[in-house]
């Protein structure tokens, strides 16, 4: 008998009670104060996750060898930034209540505040790990303050000062780069300090991983909402990744800010899709 | 000594007191359930405004002739849906109240509830003249009553039976076109009745012209969140909103869901400013 | 627990056993003469069928009323043409044998020919109603006879003449409609002639629809290998399919030659969406 | 031995000879005032040409029957206009005088000046019929006289009033449309009138066709430096361009405005193909 | 009252009085030689000057603190070469003789002779700091002198040998390459000599500042006229024009080659706003 | 006499009997898995080749100092594999019986199979230089063993162990590179063992040299079937292949792999005739 062909990200089809990892997708992007369009991006990395391979020859492991689902798209009731969020953390909440990983593919930036109130809520003492070009660090953004311009700042709301370490920043107002400067631990314009924090960190504290795509150079993922030039080559993004993820304790996860409708080459999500495949191989 | 060139909708450069008619930007698009970027819209008339002439032959009038003032736009509180909102109707109430008709242009269709609003609290008996591919009736979208899906419900909501008059409309749930035969005055698929209703209300009684540009075939306007086919060409968009703006007494008027960056010929763009010159000639 | 989302095209999500009608992708391109890229239509035209509504006001009909499965794509050996139409033969046997209404979405023209090898085998005195700007009635492309130019030739040589019923051809060589006259019933250019043939054959006889979107003028569906100017508009293909779907004993169908890569604007995604709903509504 | 493959537009690779009508490509765009890049036309239509077939089914007749040569295009002094037309004039006149029929392929529209000084050499007698959006009547633009804008006018110049045959114009300035009201035989909007001139001229007068491809609606065309919206369809150019080009006395022609670069979906170009072909084939 | 909002690049909105730096556009392409378009250069970077910030991390100072102002966009009589390049010595020369710095954004290179002109008049011993991938040193192109192929040498014919420091030129004809020999400070490939050049001058000599963005590599920069693999990366660009803007006596600047319709993800775009945020900081 | 302009690849315009070098197209994608397109390749590389210059400033040599013809596309069987191959061998074995160096344009990579076959005829003791972002060593390919993620495997069966040389290589099933480990001599991820190799070979060995340009990272070359994050920039291939071509004993070479319908900024096709014009001048 016939049955449905379901599409997963490449490779993550397994159940969900033999899962690691359970990833889904927060398709939504009503903050974004540029070019809106993330709302696509978990589809986009889904279809043409295919286009890469399961195998990672700079690690030498196999999708196919670990336990993943990829739980689909959760509906989200765009026009309620607040329902939103609500949604993402009730989903993220689940999946670390059933001892899995969550790894929420976004969607605009402010995305990572749901998933990060489920996980804060499990580990108190959760210490952020974030890529980006942007600080994210205001307070509000034109009087909203569930932007996605502000979405560490909210996040530092709930866990306080040096806990946030930033990496690859090269943007923000002169405030946010003040506010970092007692508040959190940014390590502007490059990765370059990855292994030291990881080295200092090792397994010992629970890590939320968020990794905002716009830290590479706009050459290499042009297809986001806020091109800002200057950033990291997909190399030097791999192996910070890699770093992070394989040294440190990662009790969650997402990827975000793939704007596919200005990804006309495809290279922006190919990026997405490898980097993707890479965290998953190395968690 | 130099000064600034200021960049307006072509020959929209009176000045306030002189202006008959007074337009704005409003570059929202939150809620768009498929496709954003409406929010590109204004910005894009205006560039690209250039490209056509001032003078009509259809209508042998050019817009040097008449005093229309480009205000330009407002910079929304974008992520808070009813701040929005209040900002449109205060902008649009203020033009009212000086005696000007203000010309919106959009932004997704919700947008139009907050002029429209403004409109209403001038002249309680105010009709709508909405051309349209979509009914626009829901009483909410995924719980969410703010959605450009309920725009025209939410204007019902105000005026009640009778009062909207809708042209073009091709897509609906089966709910929305049952919810017009009892309470709108539907006219589906074409504007071919557009004359018949000019000549029963003349300019007897205010109206609020409202019109979402994807009533026209996507081949003619593909720039736009959610292509329709099947809609009407450029001649009977030209031909059906000339009528209503000379026959009926148009106190407030809006153009919206043009979305630039699905516009990669230039040509949605094109016939969104030709329409609003020709609008802008026919009041 | 959670489940994986299945994407199908809109609605059509029943259970094998519960459904009347089968639809399937077969993701072929590999004979296309001049722009490949067909190979990605089905994918397409499931992730933006959500931009379109289930219920349609022509009809007055709603998807979530009839029984549709979409069975997802079949894994076609590319570069293999013979084993690609054998793969599709047997999906389509299995769905027939069934007593089920195949309905594939393509793909090139070719994939017609593994289609319908499994309906004419089924049903010995089948007819075929094709819609097309293209006769594709050559003996030979470049000396291979399994192309996508050939495909009508090739049925022919199944059922042989008067049993092909052609609307809307515009371009060929001169051999190709020299061999219409004597050997398929041809009406060239527009689809004006379809009410006369479902009048003539009503539901005597099975018959085989196969809808090249090509037919379409270009304006309206650019997204396509061989952009042929001078075709049908949305609303005269819909009025003939409608005619084809609701008039004549349809016991297996195809839509094909989307090639979504060259649909920038997504309006020719929209037009094959849209087209499929109707079919499958009037079937 | 190896030899050289000849790009020309589809065959038309007839020897100079032996060749009655000779085309040329003059890629010229630098008065254009809104949008660049018709210099890319003539090599866009070589290119494209092949995705269409030789045999016209409107006409039953084939190029493959006739004696055209395309000569390629001509390396124009770019950045020197008065230079660019004198080349442009050198080519035609030579063609003129050995008996043979140019047709040029812009190019911006301005390059019909330089053929047609030649064409009006040989001819003092000429006519023009123009197709086109725009009137092109300007006596300057911003001073520049030669420009785009200006070109029929600088033909009137030459040959006076009541020579020049417009149809299609649906923009200008009030005084283009004021001064064609005395001085040419403007049809506006539409081509419905070419009949009656056909039949009124005849082939009595030697006969300049310039078709200004973007008299087209831009739905149709999109591919052009200003599109215009409210133009004709395909079959409606097809009938007009073979009624002109059959009844007339046609001794020279081009077709231009075709801007390959806003062409993302190709379809401009395979419209540009087309006509070329119904027009070679109905001289 | 309402006021018009002026769009001018990002927070450069000062008054002329008060301004140090005067911006202005020259929307100028009629001389470019592959694709043309870098007419729409000027009015790309100030519509995307907001997707950055007006604060840079790298130099710790804000568009807000210093005063500069975007005078717009000179009306060009395109299609009259040396009639614009006077237009643009006229406004060069007015800012100039104010004591204030012209910044001009392009259009072609071909512009930058037109502002120097008017800067070698005030400051007859000035230097030219060229980035450019192209080395621009033609005596003509296809005979013609005022083109983008030839600024270089036009500028060189006015002050001559030993004042022409060009860097990161990596295209050009053999001839240009053994010119610069002789006559021109030329620094192939990359940016890296740029320091030496820094310390040697100094702030001793005026210094004209011109920026063909083209010197980024493709990948970094795509929106422009004529692509040349093998060009510096963003930082790379980023230092330089910070130490040539910081250590030398900057009298006049200008930034051109951006072609944002080659621009389909406003990475370029970004690229060119950001530039342009660091040299106006630097200056 | 106007004779046709001929276009060839950048001033590779010699007769075939003066010619060293010989290249030709072969326009061939059916085997393509993921994004088709390769066939346009070859036209792509001849009308974009005069973006650049004949003289390259890295070698100081210039293309109108050696004899290279482009004797354009080969006319191929699409959609019969075997037959193509068998098209392309014919060519190359003809070019290579004449004492000339073949020098082919894909087309998908699958191509060099065709070439190689008549190169390994006349030099049974032949090497491979492979550079290359995949193995491309599968045995088959969902069943087809002429696919292009086979073709190394392929070339491998002819000449087995130790002589194919790859370089680059960051993609592949695991059991390619496990195959790779005892079969061919493969350097992953860089670029950076060329000279070694280099040094060892010298000129004592034939080389084919096959570069399938998505080598380069996706944000230099985003024109390809399937983008591959994390590849070399422009310069290290240009010094690679510079190295490879003036320091080996090149018999044959092939660049593929180019998909233009994807290179929407034309950035790719720029990369692909640079580099074409650096093999050109160091063979």
């Amino acid at each position: 008998m016939l049955k449905n062909n379901v599409e997963t990200f490449l490779a993550c089809d397994k159940e969900y009670n033999d899962a690691d990892i359970v990833m889904f997708g927060a398709p939504f992007d009503s903050t974004t104060s540029f070019r809106p369009g993330t709302r696509f991006g978990p589809n986009a990395v889904r279809s043409e996750s295919f286009g890469i391979e399961t195998y990672s020859p700079y690690q030498n492991r196999d999708l196919e060898d670990i336990n993943v689902m990829d739980s689909g798209d959760i509906e989200l009731r765009i026009g309620d930034t607040e329902a939103v969020l609500a949604q993402i953390e009730e989903r993220a909440a689940k999946i670390l209540s059933d001892g899995k990983i969550p790894f929420m593919i976004g969607g605009e930036h402010l995305v990572t505040l749901g998933a990060f109130r489920a996980a804060a809520e499990k580990y108190p003492d959760i210490h952020i790990v974030h890529f980006d070009a942007h600080a994210d660090l205001r307070e509000d953004y034109l009087g909203v303050k569930l932007s996605h311009a502000c979405v560490l700042r909210r996040c530092w709301d709930i866990i306080g000062d040096d806990r946030i370490h930033q990496f690859g920043i090269r943007s923000g107002e002169r405030s946010e780069f003040e506010f970092a400067k007692t508040h959190t631990d940014m390590h502007p314009f490059t990765l370059e300090d990855v292994p030291q924090l990881v080295k200092e960190i090792g397994r010992s504290k629970p890590v939320y991983f968020t990794l905002d795509l716009d830290v590479l150079d706009p050459s290499v993922f042009p297809g986001t909402g806020t091109p800002e030039p200057g950033g990291v080559n997909f190399d030097q993004l791999r192996r910070a990744a890699a770093a992070v993820c394989s040294g440190l304790n990662i009790v969650a996860c997402d990827v975000n800010e793939l704007s596919p409708h200005y990804d006309h080459s495809g290279i922006s999500t190919a990026a997405a899709c490898k980097i993707i495949r890479e965290i998953l191989l190395a968690i």
